[in-house]
């Protein structure tokens, strides 16, 4: 099922045709790190189906396994650590480091995972043992660098299926929007919309690969969906048998989209960010063509050296201004980009912290707290002033998702997020007129399950505060979820088996993401596992933290993420 | 006297080391082109004193000769074609057009020049007849690519030789400082200092190589210049020997720098613009310290593809708000870029046209109007509301330096410009109040001697217009001038044969960027030799159009622009 639409070019690729076998063909690329090598095996063998990659310090692979590593290595591995294996999340793997590592250390990372936040792809059963030890090959040769994908490109792959004018004027269909699920499919390809009341799957949608995030609308209308493979498709909630009215590729790796949300600019344009090329789009909001292209490449907020891969990260929707916030990770730049003319972009690059990752509202609305991962810090713009509000040291490698908003008993209003390196939970408080002595400062600290932390979720009307373990190498904490009382945050945290509740039988069945419903009565949790195994989601009873139901179907393959269309349109969590 | 300063390492090398020198190496690089590759030479001979780079489908070159060349291509044809040979005021040099068009084509074109622009490099005796035939061999070639310059570089260049708590706190000497003039010693890597009135030179300086312009602080008292090295120097003209206080490289090759003027940050902060790393720096004001370094890679404003080298051009000052306006050469962006925060910059891009080079501002400062030279435009910045306000068609290839402000008898304030690629002079209505129907609209042509014109000027007590016409292939017209009655316009033009007033012998001699003294009576003109022939400049009497004085100074080496203290400090032209 993985899409193999993109084509990396290596970025030098030395081919030597040997007559008798004898001669060495030896490169070296422009930083004195070695280079791919194709070469003609002294074999008598057809060359064309012999032909090896070669680099020098680095196990020899067949150009067929070369090209299976890649995109494993696209699926899987750039995510934290970048196309061009710069580092970010996760740890840089460029060929200086991984050769020094050599094979053996190499095969047992990948095997065993990392309590700070490598997932343990092969005793999960994610990776075969033959994969792990192809990653461990692969990752010791150069990266390929994929080409550049501007408006040409984009062009090229944008369609509007039902044109705005074809479109119906009110809601055609008798389901309760407020309460629908957009449910991703990882592995499928899809995404699943699921009835919050019924929990019956009301429709498949075959998207983009591994579909990151579902956003809606400002009207709620649209659910605009966006792969990995950065495919954006746009689905128009309203009409009779909703479907896909519009799609664009906006380059080869992406993670986030978001559409405007400020007064007098509802529903009229939206917006992308790649991991690779390193850009943002900015598109009409109800066609999705593309309008313009803004690229991230500069220079980090650190040290300021060129860095050839800032991807974007989380974008949000300012509610102060006409503007999008889009997080610049490897440059560590938050930059707030006004809409109200696209051919005159007017923007503030505001220095912030390495690497910008996820993030979301405080409670008001006005502030943007967002992880700067790497630097184990959370970082608050204020979208009002377009400034830096403050940087704020948390746990290690803080991963919130969109974070959770709640009342602190002691501290008054707080936003708190848990961690991929650690077991903390950290609580902001975001209160600067009431609580001005708890504004942006942690205020308390709370000790979870473990490291591993995707997600943590609450909801106005709850009173609980959950943390997923997903990443956690401990079967026993991925598998299940941890529960605060927000009325007794001190009091420690009670564990729901959520894996065991959803009695899938074999695999991995990592638990991840607690999505609340509409009412915010009920937890929703994804019981992921690999494609060949059953998956389920697992529906809590927040207030009696009882099991309530278990979705499954045969259609729910590897589902991961889960937007309520409510609590997502009003940025709720 | 060329300053080798830079290492350039080629995109991808291919060493191969061969035994019976019978094996080929055949190296392709991403995008299926060719590579340079250092083939050990299958002789007897000390292999590193025979290295020869082999181009396929170019002819070898000898290390030795490469490096040459890469000079002077840096030195005499980045300019204009660019450091990876894109293409903007020059056409596109890449391998696939170089290798078509041969070397016998590309030797007569380096030779002769072009009446385009292109100047004549062998009939000016700029290069010998052995350096065309290598240059045309080399940019058959792939372009090597320069490293990157981030802080890390520019901080090692940094040096302040002069504290300013140690700068005196008034003016320390009896120089006419409004009449002083900064004089580029191209060749040298100098700038002279020389006094106005008596027409002496003050002071020789070691500068950048080819200092491409001087800018003035908005006190008068701080002298910046920047070679095309990129090594700007910072001169205090206040103290008793007015000498260098502070220096800093901001890259590879550079064209442009200048300081903020707005109300209440005079002399704070200080902006260059780098070709390559294709960049812009901001500086203090008064020590030269890199603060904030921002990439200008990005997208093209027509066709939104990415673009590895958008090399900045001219950068103003705005009069309007604390903002410099930065032209984006190859992407055809202005960006206004504010100063007042350099943790959280705020700017607005503007889309254009390309290619961005030269500009100046109108007599009332609103607005800057600045060439697309490629396009045969000129964009019209509105620096008050920070939007575009007019793009106008004019002649080929406009190059107006800073253009020539002043009141046409018929259709009120014009700003004028000539251009490289024809005779045409274009006169356009800056009065959009006074005169809305001659407003951004090309409101006379006037025809000049011929193109390759490089700058136009006149002053606001002058009745002359002056064109020079610098690299026009035909002697005649390169080292003489033409100069226009601003009461009558369509009179034609007298020409004044500066050359040969200056009476400096043999040698290209061109004639180049007249400059106005500070009382406006007096026009200023380069007699531009080569470093071994004697070079003048040559001072007009402007109300009788006779000579007046010729400097000549065995220090005067190679000079090019001048700049009148007065005049550039509060932009008058």
């Amino acid at each position: 099922m993985l899409k193999k639409d993109w084509y990396l070019k290596p970025l030098a690729v030395a081919v030597t045709t040997v007559a008798l076998g004898i001669a060495v063909a030896h490169a070296e690329h422009p930083d004195d790190e070695a280079v791919l090598g194709y070469q003609g095996a002294p074999s008598a063998v057809d060359p064309d189906s012999a032909r090896i990659v070669h680099t020098p310090g680095a196990p020899d692979l067949t150009e067929e396994e070369f090209e299976r590593a890649k995109e494993i290595y696209f699926q899987r591995c750039a995510g934290c650590h970048g196309v061009l294996r710069k580092g970010a999340t996760g740890k840089p793997l460029t060929t200086d480091i991984t050769q020094q590592r050599g094979l053996e250390y190499l095969k047992v990372f990948i095997n065993y995972g990392s309590p700070a936040g490598m997932p343990n792809w092969g005793t999960s059963g994610d990776f075969t043992e033959e994969e792990v030890e192809l990653m461990a090959k692969y990752i010791m040769h150069e990266p390929p660098q994929p080409p550049e994908f501007g408006m040409p490109e984009m062009m090229d792959t944008w369609e509007v299926f039902v044109a705005p004018e074809d479109r119906p004027s009110e809601q055609m269909n008798d389901l309760d929007l407020d309460n629908l699920f957009s449910v991703t499919l990882r592995d499928a390809g899809q995404i699943a919309l699921i009835d919050g009341e019924s929990k019956e799957i009301v429709k498949v949608l075959d998207t983009g690969y591994a579909v990151h995030i579902s956003r809606i609308s400002a009207s709620g209308r649209y659910l605009f969906v966006i792969g990995r493979d950065a495919k954006i498709d746009m689905i128009d909630l309203w009409m009779e048998d909703p479907e896909i009215v519009s799609t664009v590729k906006i380059g080869m790796e992406a993670r986030s989209v978001e559409t405007s949300k400020y007064e007098g600019y509802e529903d009229q344009i939206a917006i992308a960010g790649a991991y690779w090329p390193p850009q943002y789009v900015l598109m009409d909001g109800e066609t999705l063509e593309p309008r313009k292209i803004m690229s991230t490449r500069g220079m980090t907020v650190d040290t300021q050296e060129f860095h050839p891969e800032p991807r974007v990260a989380a974008i949000v929707s300012s509610h102060q201004h006409p503007e999008f916030i889009v997080n610049i990770k490897e440059t560590g730049k938050v930059q707030l980009v006004n809409y109200e003319n696209l051919d005159a972009v007017s923007l503030v690059e505001i220095d912030t912290s390495r690497f910008l990752h996820d993030g979301g509202w405080d409670a008001s609305g006005r502030y943007f707290l967002t992880a700067a991962n790497e630097s184990n810090q959370i970082v608050v713009i204020d979208a009002l002033e377009r400034e830096l509000e403050s940087i704020i040291d948390v746990g290690g490698i803080p991963h919130p998702g969109r974070g959770a908003n709640f009342v602190d008993p002691d501290f008054g209003p707080v936003w708190a997020t848990s961690h991929l390196g650690d077991a903390s939970i950290s609580l902001i408080g975001t209160d600067p007129e009431g609580h001005p002595d708890s504004a942006w400062e942690v205020v308390r600290t709370l000790e979870g399950q473990g490291g591993g932390s995707l997600f943590i979720k609450t909801h106005p009307e709850s009173e609980n505060l959950w943390v997923d373990t997903t990443f956690n190498p401990n079967e026993a904490l991925s598998q299940s979820v941890a529960v605060f009382d927000l009325n007794d945050l001190e009091a420690g945290y009670e564990v729901l088996p959520i894996a065991e509740w959803a009695d899938v039988g074999e695999g991995p069945k990592r638990v991840v993401q607690p999505e609340y419903n509409a009412a915010g009565d009920e937890v929703w949790f994804s019981v992921w596992n690999t494609m060949d195994e059953v998956s389920a989601i697992v529906v809590v009873d927040d207030n009696t933290r009882e099991l309530k139901h278990v979705i499954k179907d045969e259609r729910l393959v590897t589902p991961t993420g889960k937007f309520n269309v409510l609590n997502t349109q009003q940025d709720i969590y």
